[in-house]
């Protein structure tokens, strides 16, 4: 839908591009120089910065038929604020690259400032972006940076796992997993994806929907989990059963699991990656925050870094140099 | 030219992509964790963090006739860190989410993380990578987030610069601009861009292309000016008098700059781009440091923000959105 006075980002000078992305996005509690000069100036109050980057690419990572520029900035900022929270820490403020094709409509641009800035005020309060890049290209990419404190604590690194210790998950589990293989089974045809009507939808399909197109990982809980004692940490993007058996791999350990603590359908939940959970362990003796629900316990290493319900299990998650098939739409 | 065991990216894993890429780029001084979870921590002395993020993409900002890998990971690590420098920070850090086609070598890829890793160690001793993202793209995407460290000092703005205050100038200044200009002039023909063949070139020539392909800002003259009391600095990449008036429209005053203090052809210069030296306002009393040449003053706002050489100068730079031909090559 174009707005009768929408202008392709093509005919418009930059300058005017970056006004309209500046007016939507608001101010960071931490920034002491935000945009505009070459580059921000951000508060670090312990005297470390977190840091971490991840980019969405038309086609691999998303389809403009099944995303609003809202839903892709919030994605693109809900993706790098679970990094962050990931390590223990609170997301301050986001760098935004954004390379876009000249026939972008400016309408576009703004929705998504708009979903960068919602994202921010909704799932870390006080952080905002506090710089970017515009550029033209034929790819439409949004490679985000986020930055976040520590505020004094150490960082929870996918590295300190224990035997002995439970392993938590706070946040969906499949969902998200769900929500695009219901876009592709039943968003597209010959052509390939088409427009969502969400009419004929119930209330999980709303869900998992939801959960594909703006995600809403529990940032807040990265923090509460560091504060309880986390021993390690990562976020699921890629699936429980991938990133387990990463967090397994760089503590030198095992997991065990049981499904049926997982949440949602197992069918999804094991290899459905993109819902940002955050999955953490905790000294047997500390029990992880509300929000966390305990999944299984952390074993010493054995011949698999991944027992679920008793089993070994191979892990398979999204790989995007493997499995994207070339479409866009 | 590709190596007899030379596989595309598209046939790797992304981790057997990412561990070439990560032999490469060696370790930052300041960096607490580096890559491999799911963010690094870099350590920010001073309780404050420089940021900035700036974008390379494959046809409006380089062709692959003409840059190597490693040409293309030095010039996106060189003009990022030259925006910190622009702010009186010293660069600590970078992270680079790098999209790709499948189609890319793994030599180019080694190539360009080598590049990174150069640019980093010869224009800002103790940075490295410290993090990145990889992901499939149709088009080759390079965006770089630089991250920098105050020492204690004030940032340093464009908006800083006083009527009475000295014009200076560190770096190149229309150089690359001309290597840009030699390369569509001698190195295309109908088919777009070919393989540069650097036999016939003389001296000038070849320090032109070098400027445009492997950019050498004066890093660490960023430091030394904010020391010597710069009141106003930032990089000039779109052209001197375009990013004079910039400079002169955030302060609120005007400039009046002698062309024959720019250096090298005056026509090339003022609006040629890219070069990424470094122009700052210091008292008048306090001299610049050595490599700052003084080129001007600063005066009161008059009606037109730039005069050269006593004339009133609109600027004219580059303009992704308007300037770009849909080239690629």
């Amino acid at each position: 839908m174009t707005e009768p006075d929408d202008p392709r980002v093509g005919d418009l000078a930059e300058a005017a591009i970056l006004r309209t992305i500046l007016d939507a996005v608001g101010s960071a509690t931490e920034a002491e120089v935000g945009p505009g000069d070459d580059a921000a100036v951000l508060r670090a109050p312990d005297g470390r910065v977190v840091a971490t980057t991840d980019t969405l690419v038309h086609g691999p990572d998303f389809r403009l038929a099944w995303s609003s520029g809202t839903d892709l900035g919030w994605k693109a900022a809900a993706v790098n604020l679970a990094d962050v929270a990931a390590m223990g820490a609170r997301p301050t403020a986001l760098l935004v690259a954004l390379a876009m094709p000249g026939d972008t409509r400016l309408s576009f641009v703004r929705g998504l400032a708009q979903g960068l800035a919602a994202a921010c005020a909704t799932l870390a309060p006080g952080s905002a972006v506090i710089g970017g890049d515009l550029t033209i290209s034929s790819t439409l990419t949004i490679a985000v940076t986020a930055l976040g404190s520590l505020e004094g604590r150490p960082p929870v690194l996918r590295s300190g796992a224990r035997p002995g210790d439970l392993v938590a998950l706070a946040g969906d589990a499949g969902v998200a997993a769900r929500g695009i293989d219901l876009l592709f089974a039943r968003f597209t045809d010959a052509s390939g994806p088409v427009r969502v009507d969400r009419s004929g939808l119930d209330a999980d399909d709303l869900a998992a929907l939801e959960a594909q197109l703006r995600p809403a990982p529990p940032i807040d809980l990265g923090v509460e989990a560091a504060a309880a004692g986390a021993t390690a940490m990562m976020d699921v993007s890629d699936g429980l059963a991938l990133d387990a058996t990463r967090l397994a791999d760089a503590s030198g350990v095992s997991l065990a699991l049981r499904t049926n603590g997982v949440g949602g359908d197992p069918e999804w939940a094991i290899d459905g990656g993109e819902d940002h959970a955050l999955l953490a362990t905790f000294p047997a003796g500390s029990p992880p925050p509300g929000g966390f629900r305990v999944i299984g316990e952390v074993l010493a290493r054995g011949a698999h870094p991944l027992l679920l319900d008793g089993e070994p299990r191979a892990p398979r998650g999204w790989d995007p140099y493997r499995d994207w098939d070339n479409g866009r739409g």
